[in-house]
């Protein structure tokens, strides 16, 4: 019996948003793998087998799961939001480097509803233009690249998501990265902080540049800032799109 | 009876990418809005209107859907991929300035898969770390703002998701956009077009900087265009989650 293995994105929390094809693959799967409170999401039944892992061991775990596929099983490697976008797709792939066996393997990757999408859904359109998306975790990346890119960003007048913006261990890249965006855009430029999107402790909160606080975000809010041309129209906010 | 209206995402095209969230609201539904193939999407039933309507009438068409809502109709306007994405989202919005009465209006969006995020999985994990989308539709921006994005985005080193990259009255801007990249990124860059994702149509093609030609693109067509960083593996492309 040939294994497979398939890279799966639950959505940012609310059952209504994970896909029927991501449903129909968890029911087929022999054994799911990832990060344990995504683990937790999956319903127990008979002849599937849960491995959950602690956070921050995403190589480890993506490997895990290709020699579980090798083996012959059939393996859901599960992510929060879309799998692809600062998630489990990406350490999958990497575990596979200079592995010509596993690259062979039945891999894929199935979508799913971003945090950042669903984010915007919930505050209106502010991604409704030309938008880009940022992970402040310094983990993988030095701080000068995050701020350059930053940068960059706000000069190109993009819409930004940012993903990670703030944990215990790192306080300081968000402050900075306000300081940054004060010095940058001014002081009213709309900021949206959208925590723990779709489950019952959703909180969404927009403010102006000025008032926001690093407190403000923690690693389960994706923080959205908008461009120059991002407005509010009675309950929301959005980012029309037309450009200038 | 108080109206509601709810921008509803689709999906790229598989049935198996509509949320669960979706259907139930479709299924409430007494009036369908929206393009012509997107309304086509959703099935017949009694006690369903539906209103279909052409390319480019975007603004009216969030007009007449906030009219029906305001007349206690429950309304929901269709895109596909994710509204919030060069949708429909901003465009009920938009139809909302200085319109009190509408923005006290029951409306909502639901998020749905984009197209770039479906395109991304199929290919492996292009957007895996820092990256941003650009509409290159120069119908509603000048083609000069367009281009400085452009550079600048690539100056951040984003992978890019680029939307409407062409179509038969604007060929010149993607070809513009591949001479930009050339002189900017160099003749390796993996390029990669996913054409109708998910559905029947589907076609996905990975290709290099040097060879990318504007005819691989057309308007149902989304290109990402890899970082620095962006490689391939075995049969996918990703992007890796560490930035140098």
């Amino acid at each position: 019996m040939n294994g497979w293995l398939r890279v799966v994105g639950l959505g940012p929390g609310s059952d209504g948003l994970i896909t029927p094809e991501a449903q129909a693959t968890i029911a087929d799967a022999t054994d799911v793998v990832g990060y344990l409170p995504y683990v937790a999401r999956v319903p127990d039944r008979p002849g599937l087998v849960k491995h959950a892992s602690d956070n921050r061991v995403e190589l480890e775990r993506a490997q895990h799961a290709l020699e579980l596929a090798a083996a012959g099983r059939w393996v859901v490697v599960v992510s929060s939001g879309d799998p692809g976008v600062f998630a489990m797709a990406a350490a999958v792939f990497e575990a596979m480097e200079d592995r010509p066996d596993w690259q062979a393997l039945d891999v894929a990757v199935l979508p799913g509803i971003s945090a950042m999408f669903a984010a915007a859904a919930q505050i209106g359109a502010p991604l409704g233009h030309d938008f880009c998306a940022i992970n402040l975790s310094d983990n993988l990346k030095p701080w000068d690249v995050i701020e350059r890119r930053l940068r960059l960003a706000v000069e190109a007048d993009f819409a930004i998501a940012f993903y990670n913006p703030r944990s215990v261990s790192r306080p300081e890249g968000f402050r900075r990265t306000l300081e940054v965006l004060r010095e940058a855009c001014g002081d009213d430029r709309p900021v949206m902080f959208a925590r723990a999107v779709t489950t019952p402790e959703e909180e969404i909160r927009t403010v102006g540049l000025q008032e926001a606080t690093p407190e403000m975000a923690d690693m389960r809010t994706v923080v959205i800032v908008g461009s120059s041309r991002t407005r509010r129209v009675g309950r929301h906010v959005y980012t029309p799109r037309h450009a200038l």
